[in-house]
């Protein structure tokens, strides 16, 4: 179902940490990763395509079709390994989740991968203007190192509802394996056209205390225009699946 | 598909009774099986999580993400073996849901299993005052054995629609083999925000009663807040099926 | 996937004519096929449950639960098998409906089968005073036949749209394995609950001459009260695909 | 899940030009494409009938039933050998669609295919007095080759969605395996009723000049009755995919 392919000679890479920013509420999570990409100059090494995405192709800046794709990049940052996972989708039904993300953590852990982050957002009905970010994680520990030095609010059981799709499962599976993991959530706005920049950017912030990134965060302002354009092909991409009950934020 | 994981070193279990309870119409079920598990100080011995179940994680009273998961817990009351059926969610798909069944019941008869009982809510339009118990069964004499010294009525035929999901299934997989199933099922309201504790108290009555449990359902009361919060969960990650036709009551 | 299982000591059946009365619009086709049986007094000899079916279970008239199931019945009218295929249900996805047919053409042809009839609806956005009966099939011979003597119209082309599920999938895959076949439509009103007796009577009558069947068509109307009880339930467990073209008239 | 049938003794075929027009936004590949298969008096030589196809018959001019189907016709002209991928229907599904098209590639290279142009409509808010044509590929050189002496608009970016189904994925399959592929793509009325003749008369008229095929574009408008008439029952069969993001013109 999902083959990786390498797209680059691999450099030597040992007990990374892999960050996940897919497409999902406010686009949060892929705005802030595909900075990180960008502002980090970070390698494409790997590639996934499958008869498992949409039956669609969209255009590209230079006119040409291109088939969806989930993309792995790499960064060395001092002495960790950082993959970058990014996409233009995310696999939509239940059991091709499960499957993706278990291939995902096979890659990692041939890697001896160390801890993995997932970014995204919690729906809101209005836009914020001061996004908190939140966390939830499959170990105690993990969140204590993310904590520190960090405004990171833990108080998300009872305030929202289930975290969907990969930036959900990497935990819940990750957790099976022994795989501490945490997920990042950035307060944005529900809109299905609403951009997620400024929740995207206060967790940037976190990741850029924590790991020591040296991100220009400046640089976030510059690239709003390419950014708007990138995601109006994704939003007509992907089919966002909402939880039922209204009642409730919703998270992915 | 469903593989079922033994977390607990098996107890000796003897034909045993089954009672099922996952979530479904007022959640009736999973609150009435959720209290005797606790009440009864339970042992849960079995696990099962499935790439068949919603590709989310839910977040828990200590700020943790956790797969769906559906439970089997284990009682001995006087000679009696309860197997305990619980869970997060139900397989939503119809082909999931019969192999689901077919597992369980694979598993029941193990152990010589000797009846099954599920648990659900008959949707009504008004939350009603004094919830009434109906059932229906794959055989009359089982229906006979819980009708003694209980109010249970019998008589839904052309009063409701299909039984949907676990509920109705293990029943009508449960003929096929033979195996005494019979389903309480308590009236309740269909809003998808209500709460069934009236119902499930009246279930809980009738199985005090038929199989001797000695539960104090005073508890029931005092548990109310925590069930509250768990359910909102289980609401946001299930999707109920209902039947098309409104002018029928729906039960699951 | 459909697995037909004998349910009791086969007659020898010859150059069998299968006549398929499934739920669909009006249920026109389940009414007239269930009444031959019982006008008939079809013998069951064949009976098919599935995972494909609906994870449902309907009570019945003895207030026990059963797993949705189609069965074929047999009858010899003079030196004609007939085989009767009847059911709770029909097989909804693209896939399993093709594969469900495909099994029961492996059947009749088993029984060197002779021809085919399938009956249905063509739903009209009012109730029919004297509904008409039209025909398709896949061979013009097969028409020819069933015109004789009997009033039947075969100016469908252009007035209706796609014939839905098995009563349209056992003409085309039939035409595939040289299987004259015929199906019978009725005109019927659309509204889901709106039960087709009229149309089913038309039906009835065509087949009576063509087939020598010496129905009694008064009892019809005694059994009236039976069959909407029946059809309740069906309507609940069934979910009709309509197509999405609201101008055209549909058919199943 | 495809089986390619050969229908007729395959003419020799080297280095062919594979043209496909399936149902879509205003039907305007089909139109073009049927339009073509008569007017150049093509041969079938290939059909192609699937259980991933509607699970429905339509009723032909004939009064007979046929299964839904895609076919291919050939037609030489001078010495360059015409593929023409036509039907009823297109796989629905995003994995069959994908399964479809890669069988498709894999005829194609069979014969050492040359390329691929693939016709589709741009759905508008309005119907268009005089449409334009744009294009997307999967390399910049076949872009170049039908944009001479031919007004087509590149400018495509930014402006639409994704193009959903075979017309899209062949162009980004088609790049995995190095086969330069176009899509032409004409302004048409998104309404499902909207037949989009003018859009295909546009198309044809770049393909007349670019492949020389001598047409006779005043023949569409005779067509055009007999047309309507089959359009209509592809409008029952199919079910066409619209991207969610309602901002976004759609292609098809």
């Amino acid at each position: 179902m999902f083959k990786i392919n390498k797209t680059n000679t691999s450099p030597k890479i040992k007990n990374p940490i892999l960050i996940e920013g897919l497409p999902g509420i406010g686009n949060v999570g892929k705005i802030a990763l595909d900075f990180m990409i960008d502002n980090l100059e970070a390698k494409k090494i790997f590639e996934i395509k499958s008869k498992k995405f949409p039956n669609s192709v969209f255009i590209n800046e230079n006119n040409l079709a291109e088939l969806p794709k989930i993309e792995i990049f790499h960064k060395k940052i001092k002495n960790t390994d950082l993959l970058l996972l990014s996409g233009d989708i995310q696999p939509i039904e239940d059991e091709s989740c499960y499957d993706f993300c278990e291939k995902i953590l096979d890659l990692f852990q041939e890697f001896n991968g160390k801890e993995i982050i997932t970014l995204g957002g919690i729906g809101l009905s209005q836009p914020p203007e001061n996004p908190k970010v939140f966390c939830t994680a499959n170990t105690k520990k993990i969140i204590q190192k993310y904590k520190k030095n960090n405004k990171i609010n833990t108080n998300l059981f009872g305030l929202v509802g289930p975290i969907m799709g990969v930036s959900g499962l990497l935990l819940g599976l990750g957790k099976e394996r022994n795989i501490p993991s945490i997920s990042l959530l950035a307060e944005t706005y529900g809109h299905p056209s609403y951009l997620g920049i400024k929740g995207a950017r206060e967790i940037l912030k976190r990741l850029n205390k924590s790991l020591s990134l040296s991100l220009n965060l400046k640089d976030l302002d510059k690239e709003i225009k390419e950014i708007k354009k990138e995601i109006k092909h994704i939003n007509a991409l992907q089919k966002i699946k909402k939880p039922k009950n209204p009642g409730i934020n919703y998270i992915g």
